[in-house]
């Protein structure tokens, strides 16, 4: 398998584009990067920072890259990579960074494109500021980058995809799309939910007296809200599924809190602390 | 009004109370100070971070004392504060620090003790560890200190643990107990509850997997589950209140993601994030 790059695409110039481009100018001095983004200024900070990169305004341009990725907002990932996929002679292999698989996945397999070179991907990465301003390589390298092949997925570009990543520096987490977006509900759509429904309840605007729990959690009521529902909206059912589970959960810890004995709620917190003990740890 | 101090006393030498005694060393290094814990450890490094405190063994020793913290968890705080006004011969101005008033002074006014020299407060401090080992001073000055005042309360009692607190360094605020406790189910109790609900969630279990915002909001279910039962139980009322709001508010976005078109998904996710940014610059 080629271990050389002569070209490499970027489609999306924000803080995971970024952060890609960081990395790939450090790890592949010698590959050139095409870059594209609605945004000129965001595509020319990236371009800036990988060093050897141009800016393309098509993304035919793309056509001779051996690897492209595509770090855009979800809601248009599936719209570049169908593009991407039918540009004549290009023998690309895909990679996506949408936060929400499944609906990514379908929406390109309703197009009828050939899929086997698109690998859908995920860098477990991000921050509550976007933009091309803070990639760092680190973003990529400190954090597992998920890839969900399908059915459709060629094994050839699933290869091509691992290698590139593995040499980048990423640890590479091969999961069901389905499982991950059950994953990614949990782990990081509901608490931005939770970010955005805290943040937003009357009361809060005391803010001299808000104690810090309230300010770390609803820091992350802080990103993107075009970026957050774009996600909420491509994963919808699994929010839902997970966000009944967690009212649940509420209702049952106020419950036991209303309780004659301590027990119980004694019992339910000092579960929750056992596992947010073994993350602090992790 | 007296501004010098021969001996203060403190009941709970935790994390406030050590706060508070190491504020004290700095401000009235030639007052006593008396320390009661049921730990004599917990005691002993807060005497011993003060300076020139006693440990007693029992709360009568602090007959002598202008002024007597009760910094116990929640569920202790009425007992300890009514054993303080019915020491025979006692004026000492008692201040509690609990997280949640009005039951607390429900509870003194129910035992049919005189309330006059009785000052509920409460720090706006802490943090997830507890314990005296991480006392410092800087949690009483940089966060305020509110005073719930009640008609009980003597007005030179009152103006005695301002002056007192304010001496001290504290942003002393007063609002009424009911305001304040709706205030803390907000920006406090909620956010304890929110994450000891998400720590304890399945799925969570896939820890190496887990974005920053999952483990940034569940580290706060790190804190100590009795003090939080006390909390979750001694202001029930409150934390359901605006559990249920947060509730609808949580169905209202989910649902909001789910229409054809994303405006009022968009708009609701802005206003939460305007108000993130107003905290953040606060």
């Amino acid at each position: 398998m080629k271990t050389e790059y002569r070209s490499i695409g970027l489609v999306g110039a924000g803080l995971i584009g970024g952060s890609i481009a960081v990395r790939l100018a450090r790890i592949f001095p010698s590959a050139g990067l095409l870059v594209h983004d609605f945004s000129p200024a965001n595509a020319a900070c990236v371009a800036e920072r990988h060093g050897a990169a141009t800016m393309v305004t098509t993304l035919d341009a793309m056509a001779e890259c051996d690897v492209v990725f595509v770090a855009t907002p979800v809601a248009t990932i599936p719209q570049q990579v169908e593009v991407l996929l039918r540009i004549d002679g290009s023998d690309a292999v895909i990679i996506d960074t949408g936060s929400a698989k499944t609906a990514i996945i379908e929406l390109i397999a309703q197009s009828g494109v050939d899929a086997a070179r698109f690998v859908p991907g995920h860098p477990l990465a991000g921050g509550v500021s976007t933009g091309p301003g803070l990639a760092t390589g680190e973003m990529i390298t400190s954090r597992p980058f998920v890839l969900t092949p399908t059915e459709a997925t060629g094994a050839e570009s699933l290869a091509k995809a691992r290698m590139l990543l593995e040499k980048l520096g990423a640890e590479v987490v091969e999961i069901d799309a389905a499982e991950h977006d059950r994953l990614l509900a949990t782990g990081s759509h509901l608490p931005h939910l939770v970010a955005f429904a805290l943040a937003g309840l009357p009361g809060a605007e005391l803010s001299g007296l808000l104690p810090s729990s309230f300010r770390a959690i609803a820091a992350f009521a802080g990103a993107d809200p075009q970026m957050w529902s774009d996600i909420f909206r491509a994963n919808t059912t699994e929010l839902r599924r997970v966000t009944e589970i967690f009212k649940k959960r509420l209702d049952l810890i106020v419950a036991m809190a209303d309780e004659p004995a301590p027990g119980a709620l004694l019992e339910i917190l000092a579960e929750a602390k056992s596992r947010a003990d073994a993350l602090e740890d992790d």
